[in-house]
């Protein structure tokens, strides 16, 4: 087979590319280990920003978004007994974000590929990429005993954490960062009415929790656990009275609970590979980079590479002009960057660490009393959160 | 001997306080256990914030200042051998930060007690502080093998991280909170043309560099350098060497050098002890805080302890009023607190930590990234650093 772009990895990442690039005349094949069942079933982020919607939109896909998704225009941190609201919308100046989880956005995307028959193969084995510094790549595939090839000029890493897209990469190449904190979040998801409209960032003496949602009937509910702890020693009832000991009295109060669709502990890690280009091969997402769940940056910072090489591949492909492949590692770089910082900070303010010095955890309460003090402050939180301009 | 107010220290935070109640009618003396000589030959802080310039005025000490101060509208951070400036005032709304040296200062202050007949009593010995839970507190000192007793209202501890009135509060009653940095600060005065007329804070792989000033023909110099370092095995010209390898080749290249008048090595500490009251006893400046001097809130930080001490006492002797008395620690210790936030941002994001992961590395270099991309950024960097408000 021949195309132009091949896509490793059917998630939003990958799907977002292929149909922002067939609208534009320009081929892609998708290829995706798990089946489509399986990448669906998959519980994943919640909060999109404003420019993540944008571009749901300029792929054709923001329909059910704007009908379904609820615009947030900011959210409470709860502290001592107390809630506090940041106000994006004010703050950003007068941006915000979308909530609608990330099932449902893959959803959609996998809609808008099979309407415009784009392929996506699902079920592949033994990915393999070839001959990436070459003129032309190619990347082969098993199903079955059947070994298949495609033919390329290009190749989009956006098989995740785990993908074998980084790892074609030589490592004397590759540079790795990362940083892994010493706890996890233990996650429930429920049919029960959220708590708040808005969501609830809970910084707490017995550890940080998070009340968010999918929609109206939807929560999804986190809070602080040891790594050491085991999610099947974690009851629904266990995990309700916890996440209830840590927020305010008043907001316990009106908590809903029941009993939990899914239950995971998934560890905080920071992550990033340089450079995020290799000859021909061009890593999104998750494939170079994880951030902590705090601050709602994983799949938006994944957008914010799809954005840049979606330019980049029009560039290419309709102006002649490869400024923005050439440009695509540092410019991708410097935005996964800010939201690496952007989420360690939420990370730190929020989370109890077990081995802080005192001095550290008196820090740790100013940091929250000088953001609710300043306006500046605030705007920074706000800038960031709704997204940095691409 | 009676008073109203009795004040441990004669440095600027004892001396401006002595002076301001003195202007209102209320009486004090100072002890202080050093000579006036070796008082003001300390080489300590240059910039003054806009509210203590504001308060130097008001306690009729501002006219030389004003004279022969520079106002500052800005600093640079160099960085990557190239240099950024902070605009202050278009950042802080209009404010500014005065580079005056303490040591001038502390002249202005002693000419201004003098000229008011306000008595200072300078090498004391054994100072104790008595009673401090009673209604009226005294104080006893020694001169030569006379032993001597100040009967009074209030007792102000202005006596320094070493000195007693800390350490005259009991120990379960304090809470002490402290970090301490693994570097320290190798500080040089020389009388040359400083290299910038705006400060210059700079980041660089061998370590954290400050070119400060106290007059045009008066320079300050820092290098970090680590704990183990002696001043003794740093000549002048090791100290100019290492300084210029840190600044951009443009600023190495027009920096004037010459001997030192003074060298010497700080190590770099947070310090906050809590409460800031114990009965009729007050902590001010550093005899209850201690900053790294990155951000130049270590003077600042003493000079708000004072505007409140101030507005509390002349709330109590002209109105009667104890509120500003009874609120003062927790008044004081809020705005120490974000000092102290600011003072460790400041420091983390400038210098080398040696115990690093190249995660974090990369994380302080982002900081300063975002820092020059956000107008927030800076609009929180400039708040903080011209002075929160009192």
């Amino acid at each position: 087979m021949k195309t132009q772009v091949c896509i490793i990895g059917g998630g939003p990442s990958g799907l977002m590319l292929s149909q922002l690039l067939h609208l534009k005349g320009i081929e892609t094949i998708v290829l995706e280990r798990q089946s489509r069942e399986y990448v669906l079933g998959r519980i994943r982020a919640g909060v999109l920003e404003h420019g993540f919607a944008k571009l749901m939109r300029e792929a054709e896909c923001g329909e059910r978004m704007d009908r379904e998704g609820e615009i947030h225009e900011g959210f409470y941190i709860a502290h001592d007994g107390i809630m506090d609201r940041v106000d994006l919308h004010k703050y950003s100046g007068g941006n915000s974000v979308v909530v609608y989880g990330q099932t449902e956005l893959t959803r959609d995307l996998y809609e808008a590929r099979d309407k415009m028959n784009g392929i996506v193969i699902h079920n592949v084995e033994d990915v393999k990429l070839h001959d990436l510094k070459a003129d032309k790549p190619h990347v082969t595939y098993r199903q079955g005993d059947e070994v298949k090839r495609i033919d390329c000029d290009y190749v989009i890493g956006a098989d995740g954490f785990h993908g074998v897209s980084r790892k074609s990469i030589p490592a004397d190449v590759l540079k790795e960062y990362e940083k892994v904190y010493p706890f996890g979040w233990l996650g429930v998801l429920s049919r029960t009415k959220p708590v708040n409209d808005e969501l609830i960032y809970a910084k707490h003496d017995r550890g940080f929790a998070l009340c968010s949602l999918r929609s109206q009937v939807l929560s999804r509910y986190y809070i602080q656990v040891p790594l050491t702890d085991n999610v099947e020693d974690w009851s629904d009832d266990a995990f309700w009275d916890e996440l209830k000991r840590r927020l305010p009295t008043e907001v316990a109060g009106r908590l809903e609970t029941g009993p939990s669709i899914e239950k995971s502990i998934a560890p905080l890690r920071s992550f990033v590979a340089e450079p995020m280009r290799y000859g021909n091969l061009f890593l999104a997402g998750d494939a170079a980079h994880i951030v902590p769940p705090t601050g709602a940056r994983g799949l938006n910072s994944a957008a914010s590479d799809i954005y840049y090489l979606y330019h980049a591949m029009m560039d290419h492909y309709l102006n002649g002009d490869d400024t923005g492949l050439e440009q695509y590692s540092q410019k991708a770089l410097a935005r996964v960057w800010k939201a690496q910082r952007f989420s360690w900070w939420m990370t730190t303010m929020l989370h109890t660490f077990p081995d802080n010095i005192e001095y550290d955890q008196r820090l740790q309460e100013i940091e929250m009393e000088y953001l609710f003090s300043s306006e500046a402050a605030q705007s920074s939180l706000a800038e960031n959160y709704v997204g940095l301009p691409f």
